[in-house]
C-alpha cells in the first residue's frame, strides 16, 4: 500500500481537530466507515484515508492570534491517477471550500512521484547548456516591448544582450501579436543574440513566451524551437499544472521551461486559503518539470517574506526527490546592490532576476548587465562591491543610483 | 478601439490610489508612459491601460474595518488574445502578487466575447434534453463510489433513478481506475437509467467525471459520448478555464458539461486575495461554457454566503451576455425541507442537488428523490411542505429526519 500525504492548516476557534480530521479523512475516500458493515470495511479498508498528525496550536488566553491545527492526512495511492488534477482533487478538492483551511504540503509516494520525470534540464542542465560553474545566473526581463515591432524588440534584445546576461526572458504579457509572432520575434532574438556573442563570447539563452489555446501550445512551443527558441516561459497557473508537465515531459521539447508565477498571488498570500507558496511555487513546480521558477523576492516592491522564499528554494533543489533540482529565480526590485544578499539568502544556484535594475542603469541596459555581473564577480570573491566599485564604473553608478544592499 | 475591463478591490491603509491605479494600467500594458517621448506615446496610446473608476472606503476613526479602493481599470484588446489565460494573466498575472489585492469583476468587450461561443446547450438547452419547463430539477450524487465495482455502482445508480431524479453526477473524486473504466461505468449506468425509465417514465441525464491528463480528456470524454454518457463532469480550476472552453466549444462533444467548483476554496473565500466567487464560478464558467456549475449552496455545512450564491445566479444567468444562460447547482447540506427556501433564493431555475439529502432518506435512495419532487411539487403549488406532506409519506419522513427549512 502505498499514500501521498497532504497537510493543512485548519483554523477553527473551538473544533475537535481530531473528529476533523478523521471526517476529512473518510469523507474524502470511502465516504462513509462506521456505517459500514465489517465486511465491507475490509473491503474498502485499502481506500481509505488515515490520519497521520494533528499538531493543534492553542492561543494563550488574552491572544489576538487565532487557533489553529496543522494536520496531516494519507491517501491511498488507489483512489487516484497519478496525474496532478487528479490528486489536487482528491486532496484538496471539496475541501478547499469547507471554511478556513490551507494546503502546506504534499509528500508523494514513490509510485505517484515515478510518473513524473520532472525538469528535463534542471539546474545543472541549464548550467551546462550556457557552460557556467560556480556562479549565479544573470536573467534580464524586456522591458515592456506591448506595441513592439520586430526591430525595436530586437534593439532591446541586442542592448540586453551585449551586458553579457546568460538569460533574457520575455515578458509574459507579450501574446501572439501581428507586430512579433513567436517564430519571427524568436529569429530576429536569435540573430541578435549571436550577434552579442560575437561581441561578448558567451552563450545566452532566450526564454520566449508560449501563450494561446492549451491544445495549440506544443504545437507553438515546436514552432519557437524550430526557429531557433533555446528557452521557454510559461505561466504555469491559469493552464494548469499539468499542461506543464505534459510539455516538459514531452521528447519534441528540447528546451529548458521557465515556469512564470502569473496569478499565483491569487493562491498563495492569505494565511487561512489556498495552498502555500513552498508548495505552490516549490515542489509542484519542480515535479511538474519547470526547470527555472520564478517568484516575488523579498526585496522589491512584490514582495513575499524571506523565509517563504527560502522554503521555495528549499523544495526547488532539495535533494530526496528523484526529480532534478530546479533553478530559483527570485524576481522583483533586484538591483546590483543585493547581490551579496541574494548570495547570502540563496548560494550561487540562483538565477539573479532584473528588469528595472538592468534597463534603468544610467549608462543603458548594456551598462546595467555589466554592473550585475561585476556585483556578482566582487560578492564570488569575497570583495565589498564599495571597493570593488571604485575601478568599476559601470557597479558604481548603479550603487550611487541604488545604494547597497537594503 | 475595445477594451477590457478588470475591477480589483485594493487594500491599503496609505495608499493613494490614484496612483496606484495608474501604475498598474501603465506598468500591466505599455510598462512606461510619461518618460516616453511624445512622439512614441501617439504610437503607444492604442496598448495604454486606462482608469475608469476608482471608489475608496475609508473607514470611520477608530474603526477597526480596513481602508479599501474599488479600482477599475481597462485594457485594450490589441495587447492580449482573445483567451482566458490571456486575459488573467493581463489582468491578474503579476499584480495578483502585489499585496492585499482581490479581482472582484470582469467586463469583456464584444470582440473578447465573440470568441467564446458559452455552453453549447445551457438552461434552456438541458431542460430540452429532459423535456421539463418549470420546475427547478433534481440532480442527485453518486455517493463515495470509490472502491467500487460496476455491480455496486449500477446498483446505486438505479436507487438513485428510481426515485425519478433529473440528472445523476459522479462523485468528483471517481477517477479512471480498473472497476469502473468511464465507458464500462457509462454502459451499465446507461443500462440503469433505462431500467429506470421504463418505471417512472422519466428521462435522466447521467454526468460521468471526466478525468486524467489534459490532453487526452478530449479524446476520453468522445469515449464515453460513444459509451452512451449523457452528460459531462469537468473539475475545471485544476485544468483551467481554457481547458472547458476548448471541451465545450468542440463540435464533437455532444452532451452538456456540469462544471465542479473542485479546488475552488483555494481562490474565492479570502476578502483581501484571489478571486470574487461571482466571477469564478459565476461569469467565468458560463463563457467558458460550463453547462450547469456546481457551487457551495449557503445552507449546508460547506458554506457560503447567500449573497455570493446569489451573486454566482445573477452572473450565470442574467441577460445581456451573448452566450446562453448556465443552469446554477447550490450544493451540500439539501434535504427535501430546504425546497421553499431555494425556490426563493434562486427562482425555478435552479438545479436542487442532494447527496445525503437523498441517499440517508429512512426509506432509501429511491424514496429520497421521492422526497424531493413531492417537496418540489409542493413548493411549485404553493403548499406548504407540512400540508403536503400529510399525504405523502417520503416527504413526512424527511421533514421528520431533517426538519423544515433552517
Amino acid at each position: 500500500m502505498s499514500y501521498c500525504t497532504a497537510t493543512y492548516r485548519i483554523y477553527d476557534p473551538k473544533a475537535d481537530f481530531e473528529r476533523k480530521a478523521q471526517s476529512i479523512a473518510i469523507g474524502m475516500t470511502v465516504g462513509t466507515w462506521t456505517e459500514l458493515p465489517q465486511i465491507k470495511q475490509e473491503e474498502m479498508r485499502r481506500h481509505l484515508g488515515r490520519v497521520e498528525r494533528i499538531q493543534v496550536h492553542e492561543p494563550e488566553t488574552g491572544s489576538e492570534t487565532e487557533r489553529y491545527a496543522d494536520v496531516s492526512i494519507s491517501y491511498p495511492d488507489v483512489n487516484f491517477t497519478r496525474d496532478l488534477p487528479a490528486l489536487l482533487i482528491t486532496v484538496f478538492g471539496k475541501i478547499s471550500m469547507d471554511g478556513k483551511i490551507k494546503l502546506l504540503d504534499l509528500e508523494f509516494s514513490d509510485s505517484f512521484l515515478s510518473a513524473f520525470p520532472g525538469p528535463k534540464f534542471g539546474l545543472d542542465g541549464v548550467r551546462d547548456l550556457l557552460g557556467v560553474k560556480g556562479r549565479p545566473l544573470l536573467m534580464s526581463i524586456f522591458k515592456s516591448v506591448v506595441g513592439y515591432d520586430l526591430n525595436g524588440l530586437k534593439e532591446q534584445f541586442l542592448a540586453q544582450a551585449l551586458g553579457g546576461v546568460d538569460l533574457i526572458k520575455d515578458d509574459e504579457i507579450l501574446f501572439e501579436n501581428p507586430l512579433t509572432p513567436i517564430d519571427q520575434r524568436v529569429r530576429v532574438c536569435r540573430e541578435a543574440a549571436e550577434e552579442a556573442e560575437r561581441v561578448t563570447g558567451k552563450k545566452l539563452l532566450y526564454a520566449t513566451n508560449l501563450t494561446g489555446p492549451t491544445s495549440k501550445l506544443k504545437e507553438q512551443a515546436l514552432r519557437a524551437i524550430d526557429a531557433g527558441a533555446s528557452a521557454l516561459l510559461f505561466s504555469v497557473l491559469p493552464y494548469g499544472f499539468d499542461v506543464l508537465h505534459e510539455l516538459s515531459s514531452d521528447p519534441d521539447i528540447t528546451v529548458p521551461i521557465a515556469a512564470h508565477p502569473s496569478l499565483a498571488g491569487a493562491l498563495y498570500p492569505s494565511p487561512h486559503y489556498g495552498i502555500a507558496a513552498s508548495l505552490l511555487l516549490g515542489k509542484l513546480m519542480r515535479i511538474a518539470g519547470a526547470d527555472l521558477v520564478l517568484f516575488p523576492s523579498p526585496y522589491g516592491s512584490v514582495v513575499m517574506p524571506r523565509e517563504e522564499n527560502l522554503a521555495i528554494r528549499r523544495e526547488l533543489t532539495a535533494e530526496g526527490l528523484p526529480q532534478r533540482a530546479s533553478f530559483p529565480v527570485p524576481s522583483a526590485g533586484i538591483h546590483p546592490g543585493l547581490v551579496p544578499r541574494i548570495l547570502d539568502d540563496f548560494g550561487t544556484d540562483v538565477v539573479v532576476n532584473a528588469g528595472g535594475g538592468i534597463h534603468g542603469h544610467p549608462g543603458g541596459a548594456s551598462a546595467g548587465g555589466r554592473a550585475f555581473l561585476q556585483a556578482i564577480d566582487a560578492a564570488m570573491n569575497g570583495v565589498s562591491l564599495e571597493q570593488a566599485s571604485a575601478s568599476l564604473p559601470e557597479l558604481k553608478a548603479a550603487l550611487d543610483l541604488w545604494g547597497g544592499q537594503r
